[in-house]
């Protein structure tokens, strides 16, 4: 597999380890997007003074307002944190020619 | 890093290694794309038939209608191959549990 393949298999990986958990297999709870966060973005979390930062993200995220969020609901947040993540890595580029 | 830190790491990774190719380094040009495509997803380029392929995507993504993508209008690219797999994964474990 090639290396973006396998980006979307872990993206999928990752989801259903966590959402497998409790209750409906195919979406994440708040406990369960909580263990993710906690497991899988530790350092973003570390970056979010707020304790209720997973229940805002949850909220933020959750489409259809059934306190959950499926495949579709939680991609969003891979993308918004890549997007950031990018940023910097091009400001980090940008440095790196000037010297 | 996590698995979702390394995905997210190889995203950037992934379309920049192309993006850097010709002209504008933090873009895509159609012919960017096409490597990228070629090269990243090969597996689902040959389930399409059609040689535009490409250039359909292209014109699909590309918000700003400036011929060229940038790493946010890239992104939903993954989006949507990223939930078609996993709707196929979820046929596949629904078929798995029923054996």
């Amino acid at each position: 597999m090639t290396e973006l393949e396998n980006c979307m298999e872990s993206l999928i990986k990752v989801f259903h380890r966590y959402s497998i958990e409790d209750g409906d297999a195919k979406t994440l709870s708040k406990k369960e997007l909580k263990k993710l966060m906690e497991n899988e973005l530790p350092t973003f979390l570390k970056t979010q003074q707020n304790p209720k930062t997973v229940d805002f993200i949850l909220k933020d995220l959750d489409q259809n307002k059934d306190d959950k969020l499926d495949f579709e609901e939680f991609l969003p947040l891979v993308v918004g944190l890549s997007m950031a993540c990018e940023k910097c890595y091009m400001l980090h580029e940008k440095k790196k020619t000037k010297k």
